[in-house]
């Protein structure tokens, strides 16, 4: 990914880039990822049922990394307290899937993995809320 | 769009719909379509360079409704917390986008249409959020 | 949806609307929603492991049908051999789909119902590819 | 990006991963910010009325990046027909979008390294496709 590279060439920018927000920005299309891939794999497990609202978080916790990583990324004009909001709905997406995947981290490694991008994320969004913040 | 139909035959909902949510499923799919084509006219106009801050503004609504739309409808588990931020941020960046497209509504007639679309799916968001207090 | 009052109101359309696109662009948008719901609702089935093929092209079919929506209601400028691209690879996801769907209708209704709303995609994409044929 | 690790402990890839397949994931995702960065960084220029085919382009690449890249990571039961269609409009939409940024690299180095990303992502779907192939 090259996000600082693309967004430090933006005409408003002009290499005067938030870093937080964009190693937020990264981490966020990675945890779209991780997150749209543990859900197939938890698909995938015999004990599938058992997995069912693990699934329904990678789901939900996808859909918000990729609209945050989209949103994040636009620096023409402003929508700070849309960008705001969606910092926040990600870090709470990205904790309540990273806490139900570290359930089953001990059986199943892609839900281990998933955990760590989740905690990323999280971490990536609330650093990137400070870097923004009055 | 079917989405009462969908999750009506849902198997743990089984009939026991909440319209609110419902109706603003359906808004969110419309609003995100409607923002792409109010994002899409706008660069079409030769006026374009007047208009960057509507399009800006009609990109992240689209992004964050059809997020909303899709987390909006899982009924399987529970992410309630989730559902709720989206909402609230839906709702904000409809409010946003909605009253920046009033302002050219005089002029542009999609402008006018997005910003009723807009304001539908506002008003459903808060709807929802409402029907989903505790 | 409102893609006809929208896409009627764009600068280098005006009201001279291919009416065929305008179908296929509310269907994809519906159809996301339905496969949305469909994988969510099989998720929810006590039969989840006798359902994962469905989910998965629930999932395929969603993703599909939403891009190929966005993509299909630009005007601006133009992309047409995208768009015919995308209208095929929807037509082919709605009809996988629709019939993997089929197969469960008699005992999920959800499934019925999403395999309707694909086989009207899978038709609207086809007829909006006929629509612009050279 | 982690879709290697991710994607190895999928239950039923067990470590078997088609490598040329995970490198198209990633660059579909990475390719997908570069295009909704060069379309926000276009929409910035004061020439903007000359980008607007860019933009069109960029917006319409993103959508068909995105789709792909989550669709082709995927691994419970199968979809290769809809994968395979998929790589193809990406492969498309990304030859077209970097032909018409490179147009412009010479004066937007967004633009210029957009394009390299859309050439990396064509060649990878390219790539993919091969590796699929019976």
């Amino acid at each position: 990914m090259h996000a600082q590279q693309m967004i430090s060439t933006h005409p408003h920018v002009k290499g005067n880039t938030n870093d937080a927000l964009i190693r937020c920005i990264e981490e966020c299309y990675s945890c779209a990822q991780a997150c749209t891939s543990c859900a197939d794999a938890c698909l995938g497990e015999d004990m599938v049922n058992q997995l069912t609202q693990c699934i329904r978080l990678n789901l939900d916790c996808a859909d918000v990394c990729a609209a945050t990583g989209s949103i994040a990324t636009r620096r023409t004009g402003s929508n700070e307290e849309v960008i705001r909001r969606m910092l926040e709905a990600c870090a709470v997406a990205c904790r309540l899937c990273g806490e139900e995947c570290e359930r089953h981290a001990g059986m199943h490694e892609h839900c281990r993995i998933c955990a760590e991008s989740c905690r990323r994320c999280e971490r990536a969004c609330r650093e990137a809320l400070s870097s923004m913040a009055h």
